[in-house]
């Protein structure tokens, strides 16, 4: 592979995430003279938008697949799954793909199963999205020393794995981890979906809307992330289901903890628990 | 009452907020030239700290009351109690007195039954706290635009209410709601005790520090406020408990209603549900 700047660069799928791709590509000069950035998306509005960002639009992948050394896949588990079956002859001999799911179990058996055997697929998470969806709110993602992480399949070629993780660093990113697709899918349930989960609760269980008179800060942080893509989410959380449901038994187990102790008054016992919380998250910086 | 220009302010207590207030005062402007800014505080190194910020600083309260048209009561709920028992006959004669405490309805019941007949106290809560604790970290308060409570009592003065509503105003704060005690009691264990109890909840359910490396700000946002003051939130979910427990369950009804839909796989009802949700919380802003 060439060195990044030298690369034809694919992105499919202009969304938030694609978009945020595509101007961090820019923003950062990772792109020299030499590199293309072709991207497509079904959205023509969307591709009209692009135009001055990308190089190159295509309203389907057909014309754009062959061209690329590096494809990023910005799609909807879903929707990506479907893309590599219908879509994968089409890509460059030798060409690296890496995507952006939320989850990463079925996509890392999927392509350890029917990969074309000359293409090397690299399954990757960007944490670092955002409430806003679409192109046009590509600019709120900000991707600078936030976390990636890779969950590499046994076949890829380690200088692949080398020039995904430099180019990775380049968009501005502070941190890679590489795990495994059952680790990230087993921390990613805790940080991420319980989290939406709990947000989604705390909304969709208070009809009231003058408590934002009420608020001071907490509510608005804990429920931010409520305004999420629907049916992106939906996805995640049925994809993800096992891991979800233990995190959010777990998550109760200890709301339950708190719940005894206040009910009971345990006054020393809440206060300790309470002591001991604060000290492990302010260690987390 | 004199214009807040040329009043003499109290502040009891130096923490967080009453350092925050005192900056407020400042920066504002809200004291004229014969505006008088006193502080009591039994930390003598804050008052030192506070020099230059505040006119006078006291190590006790009993030769800065008298001198108060307004005292500011920057003090957990129960030390408050205690303090105006205590304190009673040292206050102005006439003088108008308020609190921050994030519980109203203890307080309202013994200022309405014992409080000395020529003070007029007004209970508060201004809804800009911060997981950042004591007089060094008042700078992180921002009281623009935000949320206050005030919880009149019959007895209140209409003239001392619209001073303190003035007052409030001008430190910077966008908007006052003058509602029950039990009222705000009962939002206010939804939008602050149930979120500071949620966030310690998923605190506690996780040991495992690494967890960080998979975080995309989701967990971060969640979970900021458990950097929690322990005595005071301790306080706060004991002294309201009963309220706090049924918002709790609440919440509880609606995540066990997202399991059920994860559970079984009913896409369509979890989608529907997070639309909703998603809806509801944007129109929130």
């Amino acid at each position: 592979m060439n060195t990044p700047e030298e690369s034809t660069l694919g992105i499919v799928g202009l969304g938030l995430m694609g978009g945020a791709l595509a101007l961090a590509l820019r923003n950062n000069a990772v792109l020299g003279k030499r590199g293309r950035l072709l991207a497509c998306d079904i959205n023509t509005e969307t591709l009209e938008a692009a135009q001055g960002l990308i190089d190159e639009g295509f309203s389907s992948p057909e014309p754009m697949l062959g061209r690329c050394d590096l494809v990023f896949l910005c799609l909807n588990p879903s929707t990506l799954l479907r893309f590599m079956e219908r879509h994968m002859a089409r890509f460059r001999q030798g060409a690296l793909i890496t995507d952006i799911a939320g989850i990463k179990g079925n996509i890392a058996a999927a392509m350890e199963r029917d990969l074309r055997e000359d293409l090397d697929f690299i399954p990757g998470h960007p944490m670092a999205g955002s409430e806003k969806g679409g192109f046009a709110q590509a600019g709120s993602c900000d991707f600078r020393g936030k976390n990636y992480i890779l969950t590499p399949l046994k076949r890829n070629k380690p200088e692949n794995l080398e020039f995904l993780k430099a180019l990775i660093y380049r968009l501005g990113f502070g941190r890679i981890t590489c795990t495994t697709a059952e680790e990230h899918d087993r921390k990613i349930a805790f940080t991420s979906q319980l989290c939406h989960a709990i947000a989604a609760a705390l909304i969709d269980c208070e009809p009231d809307r003058t408590i934002t008179r009420f608020g001071g800060g907490s509510f608005e942080d804990l429920t931010r992330i409520a305004m999420l893509n629907a049916p992106m989410w939906t996805e995640l959380f049925l994809e993800n289901r096992r891991e979800l449901l233990d995190r959010i038994a777990q998550f109760e187990g200890s709301l339950d903890k708190l719940k005894t102790y206040i009910a009971a008054g345990r006054q020393k016992e809440l206060q300790e628990t309470l002591e001991t919380v604060r000290e492990r998250r302010a260690a987390m910086g």
